[in-house]
Formats: C-alpha cells, structure tokens, sequence
C-alpha cells in the first residue's frame, strides 16, 4: 500500500531540528510492508499543510503526519484536519482529567494552555498517549486512511507501536516485502561494491543498497515478491552471496550494533572491558554502555584528558609523553595497559589523538589517533587518520577501537 | 524564493538512515533569506525521482537535491537529471584525474567502479567536491535552479559552505529574515509557553516556536520584513520580551550549547572540572569534550559503572552503597568529593541512576537519577528522574549536570 509520511514543523522546515520522526515511521510501516513512496516536511503553516495533505491522499492510501498537536499557538494541524475532512471539534472529558493527572504526578498544576488538547476533531479514532498531553488521530474513509501524530519522537514511537502498528496489521497489502541488513566495518563502501558487484546478478524484485555510517558500510537488501516467503528466500539467496563475497568484514545483521555484537562476545566469553579515552573523552564508554545489561562485562574507565590523568592515574610513563608525545604508538599501548591493570580487567582499550580542529602538525595531521588494546597476553596499538572533523573523527575512533577487539577476539588478522 | 529540498534514498525512505542531509540544506538557505516550503524525499527509483523533480521545479524557484550520485548502481540521480533536463553525459578527464589521485592518497588503486563519476551531465556547473569522488552540480534555467549535492552529509556540507553559499547570495531574494534562537533550559515546553504567553502580542511577520529537545526548549523567532535591519528590529523587540519573562532559563542563543556556554564559564574563572560517571557510561565527558579547547578546562574523569570502581578509585565509602545503595544522595556526593579530591581539579561532577530498561524498584523507578556537585566550598546532590528511555534519560542527565554547574558557577538559586 502507497505510503507518505509528512511531518510537520517550523524546527523541521527551517532545518533547526533534524526530522527523525520520518525515519522512525518509515522503518515500522516498512518492515509491515507497506510502500513508503514519499516524505514531506512542511512548516507551521495552515496554507502548506492543507496542500501537502491533500496531495498525499490523492497519491497514497496510507498517510502518517506527526507534529502540531501540543498546546501552543504554532501547533494547528488540528484546524487543519478540520477544515480537511469537514468536521468539529469535540470536548473529551477524560482526554483532559487524564492531562491533569499527568500533571498532578510531577507536583504541578495543568496550565491554562493544555485545555485544548482535549477538544479533538469529531469521529477520530483516538490513539492513547502514554507519555504526553497529545492523543493520536486516524481516519479512515473512501479507502484512505490518514493518521496524525504528535511531534515529540518518543512519544510518536510509542503510539506508533502500542497502537498504530496493531491497526495496521489488520490491513492487507498486495505484495511482500523482505528487508534484510548486513553491517559491515572495515572497509570503505566502493572497496566493498567493488568485491561486490564483481559477480553480482540482481534477481528481478531485489534491490541493494550501500549505506556508509561512522560505524562502517551497511547492506541493505530489499526483496519484493507475491509473498513473504518468497519474498524471504529472494532475500536469503543474496545474503548468502554477499557472506561468500566479503564476510570478514560482516559483524552483524539488522539492528545488530558493534557495540552490542562486542559486549555478547564478552559476556560469552566471561572476559571484562575498560576504556581509557583520551580525544573521544568518554565516547567509547559511553558507547558500551548504551547497551542494556552492559554492566555484566564492562567495569568503567578513566577519562584521561590532561597529561597529568594519564601519567597519575594510568601509570604512563612521563618520559614516554616527552620522547613521543600523548598521540603516539607508545602512549597508547601504555594508556591501555595501566588502564587494565587500574582497573583489573580481562581487556583495555586506549584512544588517544588530535581530534582538532587545533592541535595538528605535519607529522601528526589532525585526525591521527592511536587505539590500544591490552590482554593479558598481548598488548599493541594501531595507527589510524580519522579526519578533520572533530565530531565524525572521535565517533569512528570509537567504533574502530571497538572492532579492534572484535578482531582480537575472534581472532581475525 | 521559495524552496524545495528533494533527499534521495531507499535508506531515507525506508527509515533505516536519519536524513540529517535535509535539515543542513534548510539552515543554510533560511539563513540567507530562502524560504523553504517542502521538503520533499524519495528512494533509488527513476519514477519517483523525476516526479518530485518536476512537483518541485513547478513549485519552487529554487531545487536543491542530495544523493545518488556515488558510484554505485543505486546511484541513478544523474540519469534523473539527464531525462528531465534532456542533456548528454559528458566524459570529464580532469575529474577522473582528481578521483584517482584521492584513491592514490589513500595508499590504495582506484576501484573500476568510480570511473563513471566522470561522466557528467552537458551544461552543467560543477561544484568541487573536497572529502569525496562525487562533485556537485547546478542547472539555471527560465528563472529556476536546480543544485544536486552527493548525500554523504559532510560532503554536502562542505559543498554548502564553499560553492552553494557563495553562489546563492548573488542572488536577491524580496524579503528578508533574520532568525534567532534563545536556548533555555530546566523547565518544561507548557510551563514556558504559560508565562511566555500572558502578555504576548506578536507583531504581523513574527512567529515564535516552541522546540523541545534532551538539552532543554528552545525558543525560536522568525521576523520578516522589508529589509534586513527591519526584521532584526521585529526579532529583537521579541528577544527582549522573551529574556524579561524568563531570562533565568536562558543560558545562551543560536549555536551557544550548554557545553561551551559552561565551558566559557570555566575558562573566565580559572577553573577546571573532572566528571565521575556511573549510568552515563562517559556521555558527560564526551559532552563537554565535543567543545573544541575544552583541554584548557576539563581534565577528565572516572567512569565508575561498577561499585568496586566506586569504591576503589573515588574512594566512595562500602558503607554507602551498602545502605542507601549506588543510586543514592550520600553515593552521588562521595563520587563528585571522591573525584576531585583524586583528580586535583576546582568542580567535579557526578552522575549515578538507574538508566532502565531494568533496575528499577518501588522506591527507585527507572530513571531515577543523582546528580552531585563538588567544590572548595560545596558538595551537594539534586534528585532527578529522566524517563525510562536508556537514551534520553542518560543525554538528559549530562545536560541537567551542566546546567547544574552552570547555576552553581552564577549563583542562580
């Protein structure tokens, strides 16, 4: 079933707020099989709005707005919804003791504001929301079915799959569709397409994509077919092909995170991680602890960003920060090694470099970062240039440390 | 004029990558006085991808496009461009060169697959490309211009800046805007909006938009008017309403963030900071070190996500934990005494709570969150709750400790 997501803002239009409602609602319809064919962004404006939504429901048959339902004067999806589909709007009585309660359980009062969010367009069926004042909308009528939610990401998560994923499974959809990811890291994406594309035949129906994040380069294959089985084995074939082709570099599948496929290889393995960040500043820590459970493997860490942290709590040698300076071999390798033996754990891992934009020099580019890894029965540091940019660099310094230890410990060389 | 922002992608489409490439595009042309109205996206097809063009050049004066032009054969932008502008592929020696010499760089042969980056459409302005193989491109043509920018965000960005940039303020718009942003934090989007809008009048050609995110809400104002100094003028007269019914929550505007605005702070007293995280994993100290310079104040921390962590390097008393537990006033406040006293530093701060999904109790919901400050004079913990989101709640933790060091730092009570 065609599909269109529109979402809606001011923040989103004027490029203040990334837009990562449309992701979200284009990843769960998606994986239902449903068609997302377009995304469309407008302002707060009544004017774009009614045009933005009339065109969606002439080319799609399922349309999924968020924004525009909270309290304030620049939230009017609603009046737009009105004038749309020719309805009034209706007191809900328990809509706005249920807003109070919310309030009263902080210790404060509703503002006066929050009244209107319980006068809701007439014949809506309505999406309860757990965690805010603004209730979802859907319509459906003469085939098309509309649905509007609010604009704050979590709370449009969790109606989308407490209520409007249920709803939607009820739908029958023409054709199947399968998607499958492979992530990849290691390896940059036309290296990767090359290996690929060496042998590669696309069965009618399969699509592949080459996705490049900080993480590494993600695989996505999209299969299309009569059913889902079918549309499954579609997928499979070239799964299998893509493990044949580059499968060293595959860490995962799906939602599979480095960070996660690490942290199960750990606790697999009984072994315990520490981290000592220079440039990243806690980054990787932080990384690592992202995943639920992560407690089981990974005991902490020392940020050590002034020389003093690494030479006083990390036992680095200050002869060694003389002779080679902090973003050095040598550094590293003893960040990671004091690191552990502080700490008392099976791995350490270090960072260290020049995450700029200061800082750089002609033998040390800004970029140039070490990562250490210590066991106990090796202990080594590898040399890589992550680029100029601060944010990006420290991101991928990150998640290269982290397939450093995949590497070691699945002992891939 | 009016704008259109068309990010091509199956990634985008399907969800399974943010388009971050939309909200860059649409800051950078706001700001110089383009209007956005639509943003527009679609996937990997011909079909889509010539519609939207067409909607959009219909639409808007000016088309500015991301995506699709890489090497790969779900790279098809051009062939789009080609078809709806009816213009030849032209084979280009110099960019090939270029490419080659990128690869070369790198240490390594250039893949066969990025040759047909050379072949690029008749007529068209090409918009050198720094970080990557794929140059920009630019068509004007019967008062409409249509700008197609790879979708790797930094590459794009980097276009933005030194070729798009420049070539758009050549060109007039009517009206101008003047944009601006108050960031405020520590109290909720209705809260503000109550006391923002009791006495509010907005002026004609003035809007004010309330965007909520982890860090706090930010106020936004757009003023348009006839001339620059006008619509400063209209924005400035809002500024002033806006810090007279709420300035203590406003730690900064436009691009100021917590951690810099903070971080000044530190620099101009001579101080320094250390950080003891528990549940944040090291997101506090990858916050503050995201500040360029932020080694002048911040010298690092401990990462204490597991008790003996706790005990061992901040010396937090086994007695506490054991009584009240990790996630505790009295643990907060040993952890921020602890690390400063290890550390040497003038602030510490400290984090410890329960990040969800698991851990939580009756007394101690998920959430629930200490957060403690030490200094010569002061060692304190306040009491939080952040949600049950892993996520949110840690980013919302880092940025409450900030803004509680912020408050200590100017004596705001």
């Amino acid at each position: 079933m065609d599909t269109e997501i529109i979402t809606i803002g001011d923040e989103l239009i004027t490029g203040h707020t990334v837009n990562t409602n449309a992701a979200l609602i284009a990843r769960y319809v998606t994986d239902l099989g449903f068609s997302v064919r377009y995304q469309t962004s407008v302002g707060d404006s009544l004017e774009s709005m009614e045009e933005a939504f009339r065109l969606a429901l002439k080319r799609a048959r399922l349309v999924i707005t968020t924004g525009g339902l909270g309290p304030t004067h620049d939230d009017i999806t609603k009046k737009a919804i009105v004038r749309l589909f020719k309805r009034n709007l209706i007191f809900h009585q328990e809509i706005l003791d249920d807003i109070r309660a919310r309030f009263a359980k902080r210790g404060v009062e509703m503002p006066a504001i929050n009244q209107n969010q319980a006068l809701l367009p007439q014949g809506a069926t309505l999406f309860p929301n757990k965690h805010g004042s603004a209730v979802g909308l859907c319509f459906a009528e003469e085939g098309r079915i509309f649905i509007s939610l609010p604009g704050v990401p979590f709370e449009a998560d969790q109606i989308m799959v407490d209520e409007v994923m249920p709803y939607l499974r009820g739908i029958q959809t023409a054709q199947a569709t399968r998607i499958m990811k492979l992530r990849t890291t290691g390896i940059y994406e036309s290296k990767l397409a090359d290996k690929i594309s060496h042998d590669l035949k696309l069965e009618p129906g399969v699509r592949l994509a080459y996705l490049p994040s900080y993480s590494g380069v993600d695989l996505r294959i999209m299969a299309t077919a009569e059913n889902a089985e079918a549309a499954g084995d579609k997928a499979l074939r070239l799964v299998r092909y893509l493990e044949d082709t580059c499968g060293r570099y595959i860490y995962g599948r799906d939602d599979d995170s480095l960070e996660a496929v690490v942290g199960q290889l750990l606790a697999d393995n009984d072994k315990t991680l520490v981290v000592a960040e220079s440039c990243t500043g806690g980054e990787l820590g932080m990384l690592i602890t992202s995943v639920s459970g992560s407690s089981n493997y990974f005991l902490g860490g020392v940020i050590a960003y002034a020389n003093d942290v690494k030479i006083e709590q990390l036992g680095v040698d200050a002869a060694i920060l003389e002779e080679h300076g902090a973003v050095s071999e040598p550094c590293a390798i003893a960040m990671a090694v004091g690191c552990r033996k502080l700490l008392k754990s099976s791995y350490a891992l270090s960072i260290t470099g020049i995450a700029g934009p200061a800082g750089g020099a002609n033998d040390k580019p800004v970029g140039t970062t070490y990562i250490g890894l210590a066991s106990a029965h090796a202990s080594y540091a590898r040399k890589f240039n992550f680029g100029a940019r601060r944010d990006t660099g420290r991101s991928r310094a990150s998640y290269a440390a982290l397939e450093l230890l995949r590497r070691e410990i699945l002992d891939i060389k």
